[in-house]
């Protein structure tokens, strides 16, 4: 018979919580439980955890990937890292479903301006934190920076004051709202671990969800000026999105939209806003009816999501009259007036004064058969609309006008874009990426369907089962 | 015939190095230049690159791996981030060549306070730069800096000096040498990206280049107190370190040695030189057979590679007359003299004084089977003689003499070991994780071969060929 082992001590001192376990976790391909993840987005929002560590722990979450819990433990750990409003906050305040817009970024962007005022014409509270303009993508907070007085940075108290005036309001994150999110966004941007369905999804819905949403839609870009490259990849972000928000009880939709080409005429800050108001005016300008047509369809689904449509169609309905009879403008006017923007800028062809100007005429005749929307992106940045690093300036009043768009018939000397940028030396990278992003062919390209997918709860986790990462 | 495009600029700006591409590249797993290579470590030095983004390149580096090229340019750029000794400098100024020895660490390995005297008393010069405890693993300037006054921090030219006067100098890093390593490391620590085979072989390869060595033999742990658990990355990284060492015209050897059980029969700070000591003056204690054949091996390559004996057995022969004569004795003594140590504590029992001691007694009768090396040298750094974090400090005093090893025959009572703790309160951790690491067995445990394995450069690079990573 063997003697058992003696015991000096009752117990080796108790395990608790260190970084170092958890990357070395995550680096081996682990799933980390919702404990762990809790830790980090916590260690992340008061900075307990240096930023080497995130940094690390990034890097292995981007290669190894995020599971559906893991990224559902993420986005809640993140979302409850700083104030929020908690659920059926605006419904007890306001009777009324909350219901916001995400959009994954593209170029000439401008549906939020749209969709806002339309919910909220149509009794769907809109309480919508926006982000600003980063690389190839513009930011609503910088277009509506550029009307003189607009104050994009509310305390929560002011932003539900003007929701509850306004049905709609469009504000900045404050600083005490998702810090997980503003930590780790940083992060992600410096060390090359942006592009990561967990990561990305975590980050929007945080951020979305904090504002204490009934229903979210979720704009989800496809084609040359998506932010992700592969179909596959865009729709395994947007079934993962819907699956995790309905997790947190947030009734959501996602719709992968064409950013094939800028959305509308207009790119840039300035020149955004004349264009949606010119469509608020119930204006149908060339070269707009596709952003007419997807805020037409996001805004159903909108008012659908918030109770005052029984589908989507109808809600399409709504909004369409609310645009026709202006009373989305009024909603608009009166959110910038609110928020001590000063709308007579609309009515004055003085105030767009931009530096320089410059127009690029086609060099061929034929059809605008591609434009690598990406490229374009970057053309717009470097007029000065957009910024290259965060915190940088942007020009309101710089920018892109477009002519022509996919399936345009041009003659050789037609005006193609008008370049708006804020000095002339600036007129001349934007014209050459311009040039260089655009072909004209002599066979006019297919139609891309505006609305290519659909995701709701339901086909979404079975998407998300049949996916294999 | 379809129109050319216009050209609005002549060229856009020119690509330089950013850290964000490098990571890029590192994350798709792609391969990195020489250049892109010593921006990251020119970087790391001078602290020109932020923290975060080494960390989250570690990371990358760590799950993609690093090539051999990747990994030699590494090693160069490391090597070259700050002062160093050039090549051929000790043939220049001592007319000898400069031989080193490093060890991949282990519990009791005292090799280098032989090694270092037997080479040197052998006609090589020994210009060696160690490191200190962490973890489980102790640390040789931990070790000298019980005896009172030794300097490990010298200048490089204090080191120059000990190392012409002497034969032989154990210092540590100064903060000009390796500065890349310096920030590398620490990063590592803390991001759980240590165990990668060229992540390891740059760090280690590069500090031991600086010192401008002819020629290198390399102790590369295996068994339960490895470095790296895995027998095949054992080998991959001894077989990586050769081909790297010798890439940079440095004639190396990798010796793959056992650490299945703690080396000889001290394992802590001063009591690991007291085992030397007595090994130098000609004793043979029990337990202690290990680590003299081990250093006459090491000592036998050392001295083979720098010139003064034509095959490593000849060396071996050199070296066990240098420690049978007292010659290797008189050159350590001279060496700790030189950098301020005083060798009378060597001759006074009363100097080693712990905090508190007890003996744990074998449990059982039968044989010592098994010796988990890294619990026990865990055990060491709880008695106090290591350290669990860079910086803290260590009691010269502490650690664990080993009554037997594997293969020992013991009756129930017999004492196993002795533990030196810097407290009472101290004893308890150390005894229950050495009662949890042994093994008493009813059968004898099969002998494990000292030396294993032994890599140059031809059956390094043929391995590498052959090793699918």
């Amino acid at each position: 018979m063997t003697q058992a082992k003696p015991t000096h001590l009752a117990s080796l001192p108790a395990a608790t919580l260190h970084m170092i376990d958890i990357l070395r976790k995550k680096r081996d391909g682990g799933t980390l439980d919702d404990r762990e993840i809790g830790f980090v987005a916590a260690g992340a929002a008061d900075e307990s955890i240096p930023a080497d560590q995130l940094a690390a722990w990034l890097m292995a979450a981007w290669l190894k990937g995020l599971s559906l819990d893991e990224t559902r433990a993420l986005t809640l750990a993140m979302r409850d890292s700083g104030e929020k409003f908690g659920e059926n906050f605006w419904g007890a305040q306001l009777g009324k479903r909350a219901v916001d817009k995400h959009s994954t970024g593209g170029v000439g962007d401008k549906t939020s301006f749209l969709v806002a005022p339309l919910a909220a014409a149509c009794g769907v509270a809109v309480p919508m934190i926006s982000g600003r303009a980063l690389g190839h993508t513009g930011g609503t907070l910088d277009k509506l920076e550029a009307i003189p007085g607009y104050r994009t940075a509310l305390t929560l108290a002011e932003f539900e004051e003007v929701v509850r005036k306004c049905g709609a309001s469009i504000v900045g994150q404050t600083p005490k709202l998702v810090p997980a999110d503003r930590v780790l966004y940083s992060l992600r941007d410096r060390t090359a671990t942006v592009e990561s369905p967990g990561l990305i999804c975590a980050s929007i819905l945080s951020k979305k969800l904090a504002a204490g949403l009934d229903g979210l839609v979720l704009d989800v870009k496809t084609g040359s000026g998506a932010f992700l490259r592969r179909m596959e990849d865009t729709e395994f972000l947007a079934a993962l999105m819907v699956a995790t928000a309905e997790a947190a009880d947030t009734r959501t939709v996602a719709l992968l939209t064409d950013m094939s080409q800028p959305l509308g005429r207009a790119a840039g800050n300035f020149i955004e806003l004349v264009e949606c108001v010119e469509l608020l005016h119930g204006a149908r300008p060339a070269y707009s009816e596709d952003v007419r047509e997807l805020s037409l369809v996001l805004a159903g689904w909108m008012i659908h999501l918030g109770g005052k449509a029984g589908s989507p169609k109808a809600g399409y309905t709504l909004a369409e009259a609310a645009l026709t009879d202006g009373a989305a403008l009024a909603r608009f006017f009166k959110m910038i007036d609110a928020q001590g923007g000063d709308v007579s800028v609309f009515d004055d062809p003085a105030f767009h004064k931009p530096g320089a100007t410059t127009v690029v005429a086609a060099w061929d005749s034929g059809f605008v058969a591609e434009m690598d929307t990406r490229a374009l992106g970057w053309a717009v940045q470097r007029t000065g609309a957009g910024r290259e690093k965060a915190g940088e300036p942007v020009d309101p009043h710089a920018g892109i006008l477009f002519h022509a768009k996919r399936g345009a018939r041009v003659e050789r000397g037609d005006p193609l874009a008008t370049i708006y940028a804020t000095t002339k030396a600036m007129l001349l990278e934007p014209s050459q990426l311009l040039t260089d992003a655009i072909t004209i062919s002599g066979a006019c390209p297919e139609t891309v369907p505006q609305v290519s997918r659909i995701f709701t709860r339901e086909n979404a986790e079975k998407y998300l089962r049949n996916a294999v990462r």
